[in-house]
């Protein structure tokens, strides 16, 4: 089976590796805006040509910020190859599908694989990335039964473990626990770099203040068009944190220690029952 | 030199291990509210003995939750011992020992080492803890000089980078860099908790929301009692961070693109900024 990615990053190019371990793939080119990203993964033995576009591959996976979707979507319209992504958002992503894809919507999968780093490129691609990671997939009513069964195999084969939802759903599930993280950590750090005094305040952040904000390190065109994608279900999570830090602080102006501490000790279960599950 | 502990956690039980290790202190006697964890410290060895009070100890280090000191110090009010302690505020500190301490108070050394972690109790104390970390000493106009310079130098013994500052400064500067951050984390903990899909919600979170929510897990009773002693510096702190997510709330509802980029990637050259000059 002869792979074509496009857009060799982290996600892109631990894909192609994962897959090639697997034994999976035979032949993998890749596509993308960056010639010193593509001879990294030459060298590396990410992939073994480049191209401009996805030629006769037989399985073509989308890696590229969600914004550049409409155009490679567009070049694919006429491909005979099962389509998959790797994008952070579902909605719009199936949105520009109907829109390019046109007769070859039903040979797309959609699929999110939530594994994601602060790292990017070439240089961070890893055979291991998505071991016993969660993928996403959300087919859509014209996809393919064939084509779904075939990309859920492939991520299988990566050693992740796979479940279907809605769009809809997925969307909203990310906005909570991976987009407004992304948002509140960029804010964060952006608010303490514009003070006065923020090369005092960073000389004195600690470990917490590093793992905290480490999300903040992530690449910020990739974050503008998951944020803008995602608009509205973001905007619902912003509210609700707001009102959230509303009443925290409300608390905290009450000098309300007992409430404090329950809520600190609520999270604090939450949170440790969470690792323990996820272990 | 004899030390006693007062509160033989993380904190706490490094420094003795740490002077111990560095020779700095011949004997260790723990005081603390938890009779099974001074058993494990007598069995590391971070203690060797336990007793109800401070003794003969010819210096004292104060390391339990802010909330308890006016107890502490008011125990010390005769002891001939330097005292120093490990708060991670110091105004209310040293309010406290101003009221407590009486004629002991020229031999009181606040200060506060910027270690903390989200493990507790004396099976995370270690020799290492303090190593290149931050200790910030805020002496007042009664401490004596010679007292402050003697807990300097055990700081250093430690491997600590001991710096100087005013109560309110450090305060303000812990405020943005510390306790806020604690403040969003279990926030967005307990709101996430909260839902009626809380489970499938943490279920698809990853190692992006697993660092931002680190501090989430820290201790309740020590964080509620920081936010209290903090109370006016840290609901600045929440007010200033409000209004910058109101205007990335903003930004976004506007769906520009170009400025929401451009916050992330400022935010990104900021950390990696203060990353690179960290290490």
């Amino acid at each position: 089976m002869k792979l074509a990615v496009i857009g060799v990053g982290l996600i892109g190019g631990s894909f192609a590796l994962a897959l090639k371990k697997a034994g999976a793939v035979s032949r993998v080119v890749g596509i993308g805006r960056t010639p010193a990203n593509l001879k990294l993964a030459l060298e590396r033995g990410i992939i073994d040509s480049t191209a401009s576009d996805a030629g006769d591959a037989d399985l073509v996976l989308i890696a590229a910020p969600v914004g550049q979707y409409p155009g490679i979507l567009a070049s694919l319209s006429s491909s005979k190859a099962i389509i998959t992504d790797a994008g952070s958002t579902k909605r719009g992503v199936i949105a520009a599908a109907r829109q390019k894809l046109k007769g070859n919507l039903s040979r797309f999968v959609p699929a999110h694989p939530i594994a994601g780093a602060e790292k990017s490129g070439a240089a961070a691609a890893s055979a291991d990335l998505f071991r016993d990671r969660r993928v996403v997939l959300t087919p859509i009513k014209e996809s393919d039964h064939g084509a779904v069964s075939q990309v859920e195999s492939l991520w299988e084969a990566c050693g992740a473990r796979v479940s279907r939802m809605t769009a809809k759903e997925h969307d909203a599930v990310l906005a909570a626990v991976s987009h407004l993280p992304h948002l509140l950590a960029y804010g964060l750090v952006h608010e303490v770099a514009g003070r006065k005094n923020s090369e005092q305040l960073f000389s004195f952040a600690a470990g917490g203040f590093r793992d905290f904000t480490r999300i903040a390190s992530s690449h910020p065109e990739m974050w503008r068009d998951i944020c803008l994608a995602n608009q509205d279900l973001l905007l619902d999570e912003v509210s609700r944190f707001s009102k959230k830090l509303l009443s925290v602080k409300k608390t905290l102006e009450r000098g309300n220690g007992d409430a404090l501490e329950k809520l600190f000790a609520e999270a604090r279960r939450a949170r440790d029952r969470w690792l323990k599950s996820s272990s």
